[in-house]
């Protein structure tokens, strides 16, 4: 059973058809034609209000793109200390930025204190040419520990990034989840609360390859465009990933699977008897033993040790692809061959 | 009738399978497991020597982390005046390569005299700290007016390259149609004339988007791998693209895609009378009537004035996917609707 | 005798006193206090528009500063084929620009036809995502030939210029031999022409160390405070670069200098019987065998060979430290060592 | 009465003297003639090792050009959180280096406990493509709190390095006063506790305008030159900058000039009771109404608040032209002026 990461299963039906339509035919080629205003209207109307987005092709560089955007050379960005653009992605934010700065804060920007987060960009604000020009905040909901931000926390962030002077950036790979797991419209989670730019998160949610730069005001444009041809992401065949995005965002089926991969997380969550989670991820406290049981018995999973101890935190993830049956199966395995290997709580 | 580009038509049918079928599975993330290994093994058989792959998802990646990976950024790169790199692609091989610059040459590499560039060579080789450094010499084949460049000027070029120390990166975004055109074998056109690095072109053969870096030597592997991954290359679902090249690979589709591609555009020329082109990209000397009529008559290509005169240079693009009859309706159309509206060789 | 260079000789009194003054001082660190007003207002009066001065430690420094704060990575430069900036600078502009690119010209801006050059800008302006942006025009004055550019060209060029929507930049490490050697005023040479930005010489002319990026536009201050601290140009003994150039503005000295260095110059070519030249290079063609007997006696001095001919180009620098007697040495070595061994004009 | 910086006071006799003798001569240009050649060979002599130099005009540029050479854009460079590279430079380090990345380590590199510095590495080394290659430790001496760095402990965070396959980079822009501190030798504290590279302080000492990247291995050269060049360091006076340098190192008056510095703040300590500072940096916490007091009477400095409190840490910084006569006016001025007003230790 496959709790590894929701980029391991294939590609979601309606995504596929999709594809498979549009191969049979020729079209235009880079972004140009129909599909993107219809792409632009339909986001529109998801966010209620004028939207642009930008297909790319990772998540990578949706995240950079938007960065490069916001920032000059010699801007800072703050982010959560385990924030992807931080860890995972190489320095791609540094390159695409010429030379940018990522700023960790001293906590996850869903719980970090206000106050703290405030005290830190004053504290940093010394706007002089020595240093650098704090120029961003970027946030990721669903959060990098599974975590749903909540549009008065989305709101109060904003709130902070705009008296500072500091653009708001949104890292939404799992912004779908948030959705789901908030209830909270698309709108009061992003330019609402003060989002002016974010990665709309496709690939992790059904899509073969699906991510787009998301903004609200068509002055970004040329700039976006620009960066996204010189990374090579501008791709020639792009009507394919439109059509993507496109397909997700048809009658609510991009919110359907998202809820589906939470539910499915819930659902595990119950039969662990542990808290259960925001959207699609849970992290559980296991032994050293639970571990090696689960992959023996065919689970695939991440685990990360605790250091100084045989305690590890599994992460399971959830998909759109994840069956109640997966999650029994596992729930079983979980019982009968690891009885008391896990923290419940 | 289709004859704008060869990135218009949707996906093969041998492609859209292979896809099809891994979008039902769960997989490896980025580019792990089997199946680069074997994309690895099935174009080390291709090449007839040890073959690395990088699957990138644009031309423009491919060609510029080649680059990149060739040069200091502190290096300069000898290229044709119309290569796709000086170009077309918003300079993305500077962008990639922290600053290096592309030098065209006076004159298509594929026609150039020897001696000339050699002298050119001699003539920049000032290696002092206060120039650019010449450091790499890149070809395109099929080169940019559509010629094939067969394996003796390959070797020839190869050989400049090599006594002035200069890398031979190929573009080969039309590599297959090189090969079909030629009749030469891969290993050729590539490492036994020279070439260190390669960008292979899927997507205009047929691929939804399947382009890679290439290399025979595995170690320029870690620069590449970081290149690709710091601008947002190394995609998640990485095996998509992977399955994609090896179902073209597979049973030498590739090649037979190119040839039809050829085919049609000989049938092209023969019908409208005029010289045979090498591959897939036929361009014609028109009149502005004739240009206005075609595309009046449903005929998509592109065309350019040349300066000062009432002639265009039509380019009109075979595919995989053009028919027969696709071809013989625009000979009709020229014939019946523009007769004397080219000019013949 | 001694025409290798202008940056050759050593530092000229004026210069050296204002150091020696300094140097017995507690001052500011940076570019703050008294002495940046001090340098604004001197140049404001000298160019006769509020003007603001960012001293910098080389030419090379100053030219990609200028040239970086004009420009995105994305933009194109036009300019001479023999334009320092492309030739002698090790790709600096594209370092700083993080990825621009230079696009010379087919001829000197100083003779080339303006239609010529408006039919390139057109030719190129294909103001897509798939091309770099002309973004910015660069000239030097006196040029790379030694020729200095009049008002009327000047103003000719940034007419060209801004009706395409590029900025204007001035490369002017000898501006003081170019407004000595037009007699025009440095407004007419430079904002009334259409310069935006420049770059001010001052070592070629008798300072230590004194470059200064020169702006008439104070929207222009932030982005070169930047560029100038991130490539290690904010100097913390900046005042020290600052009194050089207080002190050659002062009382004029700056032009005399240069007009000094001039006259040399036109001793030199009324003594070989060639056509004077503009400023202080004078070019003249000489065969292999007076380059060698020249250099034999002592002279210093660069020269180049006519490719596949025994005729080379010698370039003759005068200076503000060359003296009238230097002149007649070498004059006298001409006529005695090589009778007819140099072209007249 | 004068403690704010060392880049405050003007230039030390023999350095002027240096430079007027130079002033009055025709020389080489850029780097090149007799003069590197001395001056590696004094280094060499200095460092007891083959040592080559590459003068530049700023520390800021001597620092990331140094960590630019050592490493990859991709790679992350471990510092202490105070560095100066960090928090000073605008980010140029990662200008220079392509889009590195500045990792601050929990604490300072002179007193962090080493297995915490270990397990750091080891904990960031998981060295896959998706996080950035750490390359590189910097360490400053003296450090940025004033402390020298003995020899014992710059060999152990050699060590540290070396194990884990990172390089050593020295910021020694108060290498002089550290050395004077230390009674070390240079070598010492360079290349025998397995530094590769330093930047070589001349400015703090004396100099008007000379920093140097020193390095032990001819192999490093090209790179430094190149990234010297393009960054608009390589000075086409340069002589000046070298016979600076050299005007120092002869007789051991860098040595000289900064012992005297350093007794200065011992001098310092002692009139104010406090424990007396490595080199020539005193920290002495002081009240509000204390710092108000010292800038009333003229006493140039600066000092820091801490958070919360109306305490702060006043910096005393003492320079080769510091007197006996102005340390003792200041402690004068503090013990009448404001007795009681700062901690004792």
């Amino acid at each position: 059973v496959r709790f590894a990461s929701d980029n391991r299963p294939g590609v979601a039906p309606e995504v596929l058809d999709a594809i498979t339509d549009e191969a049979a035919r020729f079209g235009d080629a880079y972004d140009e034609g129909e599909l993107p205003r219809r792409l632009d209207a339909a986001l529109s109307e998801l966010f209620e209000h004028e939207t642009y987005a930008f297909p790319v092709l990772t998540g990578t560089a949706a995240n950079s793109i938007s960065l490069a955007a916001l920032c000059d050379p010699w801007g800072a960005v703050l982010c959560s200390p385990f924030a992807h653009v931080l860890i995972d992605e190489c320095g791609a934010p540094e390159f695409f930025g010429g030379g940018l700065r990522l700023v960790p804060l001293p906590g996850p920007l869903t719980t970090l204190d206000l106050a703290e987060i405030q005290a830190i960009i004053d504290g940093s604000a010394t706007y002089d040419v020595h240093h650098m020009a704090l120029q961003a905040l970027t946030v990721t909901n669903l959060d990098e520990l599974g975590g749903a931000i909540r549009p008065d926390r989305m709101a109060a962030l904003g709130e902070v990034a705009k008296e500072r002077g500091l653009a708001l950036h949104l890292d939404g790979a799992r912004f779908a989840n948030a959705v789901a797991a908030t209830g909270a419209s698309p709108a009061e989670l992003t330019w609402r609360a003060g989002v002016e730019i974010m990665s709309f998160g496709g690939t992790k949610n059904g899509a073969l390859m699906a991510e787009a730069v998301v903004v609200f005001d068509r002055a970004r444009a040329e700039r976006i465009a620009r960066l996204r041809k010189r990374s090579g992401h501008l791709f020639s065949k792009m009507r394919f990933v439109t059509v993507q995005l496109l397909a997700q965002l048809r009658d609510g089926r991009w919110l359907d699977r998202a809820a589906h991969a939470n539910a499915m997380a819930r659902r595990l969550a119950d039969g662990l008897g542990v808290r259960p989670p925001d959207g699609n991820e849970l992290f559980v406290t296991i032994s050293s033993a639970t571990s090696a049981t689960w992959s023996a018995e065919g689970v695939e999973f991440y685990d990360t040790p605790l250091t100084g101890t045989e305690t590890r935190i599994a992460r399971l993830v959830t998909t759109w692809a994840t069956t109640p049956e997966d999650v029994d199966e596992f729930v079983r395995i979980a019982h009968e061959q690891t009885p008391g290997g896990w923290e419940k709580s």
